[in-house]
């Protein structure tokens, strides 16, 4: 089976995603740009993280796709899995603004965080056991020690919400910056893959 | 005509579905974790249900037009008479969480997905008559005893719901049961379908 | 330009204006198969007519574009205004149900269908000015019988519901009758298109 | 990487906003057609008015990329970045509606607008870095001067907008009129890409 199907499905899963957050954002009941502020204000902050979020899964997916030459049915569903988890961010980024970054909300954002960040780094295990000759790939995703960089970064991230509680400014920030951390380290497209996909290329 | 459009336009409207059903998901009042059991937590689990039967109508859907050289009108309508009861998983998951499991909303969950297995059984046969000469396609279809089978379960779990009166729980579960199990059957793509695939290609 | 990316734009689109009907159709309070009547009950019809159009317009336009070689500015915008009009059924169907079918949401509801036949019947006129040498194509669109019959059945159906006063059961119903008469006339696909399509194969 | 799934996902995108934005046109309550003015009147008409925007955008970007032949790293956040401003166009439509067109929810509207047609000036400007060989796309391109003279529109309105106070009606018709004029302005696609285009066709 070709890739283009489930490129398109993902890319239509991804764009509406990406989107309905905007739906959840809560219209200002005042007129004054300082109603932008409190909770429409935090909930324009976490819109753009988790837009820049799906924004990183989709250009690492047009990526790891690039490479992948054919789809079985365990690829289907490993795809599946990481877009399940994918869809579950407007439902954290919403619990997490109507809480006022809550310890709970704070953490089961960071859980699914990770959740999809494993999904990614289980379908890449898939794509590869199904091309078993193809060396360019497996050169391309090696190692991927920024994979394990942000999981531990999701991982710092949770465990500082759990000190959310009756101060609760420093863990706060302390998570987000963790949450922010791992986005900015995903931020830049994967080299390894572009300079395997122009290795491979020459190789052709 | 050929089915690339058929194609795209499907895979935006189960993309849509598999979407859509988690705007429908109760963002939390409270700030804890136990506020995610209760009606979120049904809800949660009956979001999973819906995106995996969802996940597996497009799994079948696109093994099934990978074997279909060309679209007619009874096949545009046949699909859209497909995603049409699709489309109903949202309200129906959605009317089963609001009410707590009760006796009809459950029934009408089974209901639903009984008439879209109708309905791809249609589709499958639809494009069988339109394509006399396919004998791989044929052969891929065959006897179908696994949706005769998910078709019984269907029709078991909307009786089992039947008798969800004053003492809920094991008809609940009995009906959820077989609601699942239906789905465990469909999760592995077909491989029916491969193979004629792979023999098709051989042919070639 | 080619017309691909016209043709996935207006997938999109339209596959989320049939879906998102769906999401306006109240779940209802209850748990018995009798709240599945009522506004419910009225707005499970409403939705079915609504998709049925939709999937018309759909396959209509699927239709239209195989014979379609180019896309040019107007016929970009000529697009678009079709597409307009259909976004707006969501929100005449949601008034429609919503008013319990009264005079206004009823004659709107035919006056918006009225500006959609009249949006696509530009757009086949824009796209065939832009094509003067496909003679196929002019053969297919015609005289174009079955768009006037629509079209006074859309009037029809909006003076109809002029006379939803006191009485409003006999008036609701010509109307009614009227819009569902004007969505079988569509249903089957255009068969000088298909003819045409046929013709234009064997000329090559 | 081919330019063909950034177009899917941004076709993906960009019919979500222009399809979303009527689900938050609010149903009228009453059943008149008068009920349909007052806040639904206005709903309509700048449901309109970003409509008409977002395809400008979607038929700008469609006659940009027929130029472009590849896509880096670069352009896939270019285009997100164009992406990001554009999916808020549904929010400030709403708060602009609610408000009754209030003085900063007009100027937000207008700041957002700003921000779009900056970032899709940077979108080509990244576009034409990455293709230094590409003559046509400079051509094509060029000078930009109705992107600048939209640029001042969109200051004027923002800055008429500022003066909405005791007496509305005046500013508020003026930065209306500066954000319509904008659109105006750009309802013709491009001549000079189509011209480049043709030339370039000519070329090969």
């Amino acid at each position: 089976m070709r890739t283009s199907r489930l490129e398109a499905f993902s890319d239509g899963v991804l764009a509406i995603i990406i989107t309905i957050m905007v739906l959840e954002l809560a219209i200002p009941e005042g007129e004054q740009f300082t109603d932008l502020l409190g909770v429409t204000g935090s909930g324009l902050l976490s819109y753009l993280l988790s837009f820049i979020y799906v924004g990183i899964y989709w250009n690492n997916h047009h990526h790891l796709f690039q490479l992948t030459k054919r789809v079985s049915g365990p690829v289907l569903w490993a795809n599946l899995h990481l877009l399940f988890w994918l869809s579950l961010f407007p439902f954290t980024t919403a619990w997490m603004d109507s809480s006022g970054f809550a310890r709970a909300p704070v953490m089961t954002y960071g859980i699914v965080l990770l959740a999809a960040a494993t999904a990614y780094a289980l379908l890449q295990r898939v794509i590869m056991a199904s091309h078993p000759e193809n060396s360019s790939l497996r050169d391309a995703i090696g190692r991927d020690t920024k994979a394990k960089v942000s999981l531990a970064l999701y991982l710092g991230g949770v465990a500082a919400a759990w000190f959310i509680g009756d101060e609760p400014v420093l863990p706060t920030v302390l998570a987000a910056a963790c949450y922010v951390a791992a986005a900015l380290l995903w931020f830049l497209p994967d080299k390894r893959i572009e300079r395997a996909m122009r290795e491979h290329a020459a190789e052709d």
